[in-house]
Parts: C-alpha cells; structure tokens; sequence
C-alpha cells in the first residue's frame, strides 16, 4: 500500500466513523420505541460510554463496504453495522471487567465499569447486545424480514457461545491450560475471526447476493480476521503503549501464547503478507468496486495503532 | 382455585416444563451447528448449569398456552419458549454476581459464579441471551420469516434496556434513592413483567393472530407479571426461607421499597384478587380453550412459593 492510499484509505474509514458514530448516537438515546417503558438514563449513559468511544469502527466499515458491493440500501447497512458495532462494544465492556481482564482504560478513557459501576458496566454490556438485535429485526429497517431474521441468525451465531464468547472462554482458559497451535488459532478465529467474518458476509445478505457471493465474501472476512489478530499480537510484541492507547506487551505478562510468540515476528510479517494476497484474490471478481474492500486488507495488515 | 384446580394446573405446568427442559437440553448441548466454531465444553457447561436449574419454566408455560389458543405450530411454539427462558436464566446468573445481588444460592443449588467462577458467569450469561435469538431466528424455528423478526424484534425490546435490563438499573438506583410508588409500578412493570408480557404476546405472533389478539394477550402478560411481582412481595414478606428456597425478607434487608411494604398484606391480597378478574376477563373471548391460561393466572396469584 502506498503512502498516497493509506491517507485516502485512512480519510474514508474515518468518514464512514462519523457516520456510524453519529446513527449510534441517535439509537442510543434516551427517547423510547414503541413497547419500551423507559430508558433509564444512567444506563443508557454507560452504554453511550461504552459505544461512543471514538472507536475506528472497521466493523461497521466493512458491513458497509461488502454491502456497497452488491448495491445493497445504504439505509439498511448502516442500521446493521450499527447494530454489529454495539455487539463489538458490549464484548469489550465485558471483557474489561474486573473478572474478566480488568482493564481500567480504553482508548484512554476509563473504562464502563470505573467511569460508573461493575454492576451497571454488566447491564450496559447485556443492553447493547440484546440492542443490537432490536436495531436488525426492527421493521423500519429497511429489509425484507427474510434478510432481517437472516442477519439476525448470522450475528447471533458469530456472537454466540459457538463464536465470540466461545472465543472468550477459550481464552480465558488459555492462561491455564495453554493451547497448541491448533488451539491458539480455533481460539482467535472465534473470539476476534467471527465478527470480522459476519461483518463482510453480513453486506453479502444485505444486498440479497448469491450463495457464492455470500461465501466468498465469509472467506474475505476469514482473512482478514486472522490478519487482523496476527497484526495485533505483532503490535503487542513491538509497539509502545503511547502508540496503542492501552497497555501492550500484556499478552507476554499474562502468560498467552500467540502465533507471533510462536513463531517470530518474520513469519508474522510474511504470513501477514500472504493473507492480505489472498484477501485480494476473494475480491478480483468484483473489479473496482471492490477498491476500498482490498485497501481495508491492506490497512488491517499494516496497521500501527 | 379450588384444590382439584390447583393440582390439576401444576401437573400440567410440570409437564411442560419436562418438555422445556428436554429441547433446552438439546439446544445447549455440545455438538455445533452450521457456522459454529467449536462450542467450549466449560461454558456449555456452565450454560447448562444456570438453564437447568428445575425451574417451574413459567415463562415458557404461557408462550405454549398463549400459542395454543392461536392453533400455533407446536414446534415453533416450543422453540420460542426455550428461547425466552434462555433470556430468563441469562438474567438470573448476571442478577446473582458479586457485582449484582451477590447470591450464593439459586434454587438450592450454587449460583453459576459460584459452581464455576465470575469470568465464566458473565459469559455463561451472554452466550444464553445471544443464543436465544439464535434459536428464534434459526429457519429450522417452523415460522415464516416475518414472524421470526417479530419475536425477535419484541424479545428485544422485552429484555432490553426500555425494558427487563431497563428495569434491573432502575432496581440498583432503588436501592439508593428510594423510587415512590409510580417509580415501583415502572420498574417492576419492566424487570419482571416485560418477559411474562412477551410471553404472552409471542403466543398471538406465533399463531399469526391478529393485532387485536395480540393487545389482547400482551394486556393480559401485563396483568398477570403485576400479580406475579405483587404475590412475589407479599411471599418476601411472609414465607420462611425454607418454602421459597432461598433467602427471603432480603427486600426489607437491602432497604428496598415494594408496594406490599407500603400498602400492606391486606391490601396486597385485594389488589391480586381484583388482578385475577382482570386477567380472567380479557381471555373472555376464548372461552374455553383459555382454561389453561386463566388458571395460570390463579396459580400466580395464590402461589406459595
């Protein structure tokens, strides 16, 4: 990637963010929808918190890329990264639990359960999840309800005990039982892949696109998960917390294998490499349209931050 | 109710609740399904042990009933009411966490925090309420899809922060600033009775009855979650700990206002009477094919445990 494209790469991501950021404003506020009673306004005030943390939402970007690809309603995308990006947050709420890592920062703001409580930084997790599943199956989203239970399905089946919290247990038991290979790689693929992969696959049912189409853009998704983990455990080796904005090296400390401790930043870069190659071949039927799509491969592989 | 009654409405309850437990058991099993990674078996485990729990299985009793009175499909019926008791037991492993109200026991056994450990809870808990919009949203659920997003969307809106989340923040400030009764009808309404209410209302949208139908049942949820939380407070006041196998007084311990500590017993008794008549009026219409649920409306009200 040249300097000139991750500039402009960088410049759309950040446009797509306010997009995002500004529609999880408007969902997460405090006027109520038909058959709420009310929204309390002290846990709505944690999940804002937790949500509108100036996040570089690569979630939401890629659900509204993928669905661009197939001339998907713009309307509808957004609703539905919306509703992935309040999924991903409510996982890092809970994950930054003083039982689960204990994170006092995040993005260099405390996080949900110091700036209120632990009892609230729960419930505003367990309402930004159940709220994303409001946002999907919503009839003002503008989808057909064949493609709202769909997306419904796919986000619940990524997020689910099968997927991402699955992943979260798997890694939680990593520090005691630490994993092989195999195991380091089902563990990532599931706790970080699985969003990733439905954010991609999501724009694919959306656009009410084939079969093929929704595969190939799951198996998008696949890699550039797996690069975007394999990136991150590279920056944790490399990078100095004043770049990342949290602790690093916490991996290390914490005992956690990673396939970079394994095998060597080299073998990272090159594997890094290869994925983000493949990343691009899934994407050569679509042409130029899918410009943008192959320069999120490329960003998530070379990332610094 | 007379005694006949009473007996004849639990065998009936207990048996469905056999059946409840029965798909429960097989929808939190160990074996994937298509787009599953690999379900970890420690949190499958604890999954199972906060869903498992020997509860009555209330909710999915008037999910069942509520269908019944529509000629709804029994399979998706039985569906829906394991995916709402799903969403009832994730909030009872998060209500009992140290954070929250720090319970060891639930139905005599360890709470789930306790049989395996707080980081585990928290996720049992998430992976209960993501896999229940799995369950509903699955197009093995013999539903159209219109209906699937429609359960979807009022399970969301039941459970989420305009309602039983809403509701579970408006209980912890009520600890603190003591809500005056309006403040104890919104959050009762909310943390107990938007589930009970859906219950009944996803009967009518399984059953593609009509909207009508559907205010009808939703109103009647409404009243019988009010009894349900009235007869619940006047148990916390008057039974031992050993009828209700759990700690009992606690309202009064933790300072929290009830309207059976404000009204009195008495008054109380005479509010679920009058609540019973209501309930018993709105499936007037049914005529017989509502016996079921009217007795279920008596057995809220009069229970003893």
């Amino acid at each position: 990637m040249t300097n000139d494209s991750h500039i402009l790469f960088e410049t759309a991501l950040r446009m797509r963010a306010d997009t995002v950021e500004t529609e999880l404003r408007l969902l997460l506020d405090d006027r109520i929808l038909p058959g709420e009673i009310v929204r309390p306004a002290h846990l709505m005030a944690a999940m804002r918190h937790g949500a509108l943390n100036g996040g570089k939402r690569l979630r939401p970007f890629l659900v509204l890329e993928s669905a661009a690809l197939f001339d998907a309603d713009g309307d509808a995308a957004l609703r539905v990264a919306t509703a992935l990006e309040c999924v991903h947050c409510y996982s890092l709420i809970h994950d930054d639990l003083p039982a689960m890592d204990d994170d006092d920062l995040r993005r260099g703001q405390p996080t949900v359960h110091k700036a209120f409580d632990e009892a609230t930084a729960i419930l505003a997790g367990d309402g930004l999840l159940t709220h994303a599943f409001d946002i999907i199956a919503d009839e003002t989203t503008p989808l057909p309800a064949e493609r709202r239970a769909a997306l419904v399905l796919a986000l619940a089946r990524a997020a689910g005990p099968g997927g991402m919290v699955g992943g979260q247990a798997l890694d939680l038991d990593a520090e005691r039982n630490k994993p092989e290979e195999a195991g380091i790689i089902r563990l990532q693929a599931m706790k970080t892949g699985a969003l990733i992969r439905f954010a991609c696959e999501a724009g694919a049912i959306i656009g009410g696109a084939s079969t093929a189409d929704r595969e190939r853009l799951a198996e998008f998704g696949s890699a550039i998960g797996l690069a975007f983990q394999l990136a991150d455990d590279l920056l944790d080796l490399t990078a100095d917390a004043e770049t990342m904005g949290k602790a690093t090296g916490k991996d290390a400390a914490a005992g956690k294998a990673t396939l970079v401790s394994l095998h060597g930043a080299d073998w990272a870069r090159s594997q890094l490499s290869g994925l983000v190659s493949q990343a691009h071949a899934l994407l050569e039927p679509y042409g130029e349209r899918a410009i943008m799509l192959k320069a999120a491969a490329s960003f998530i592989a070379e990332r610094n931050s």
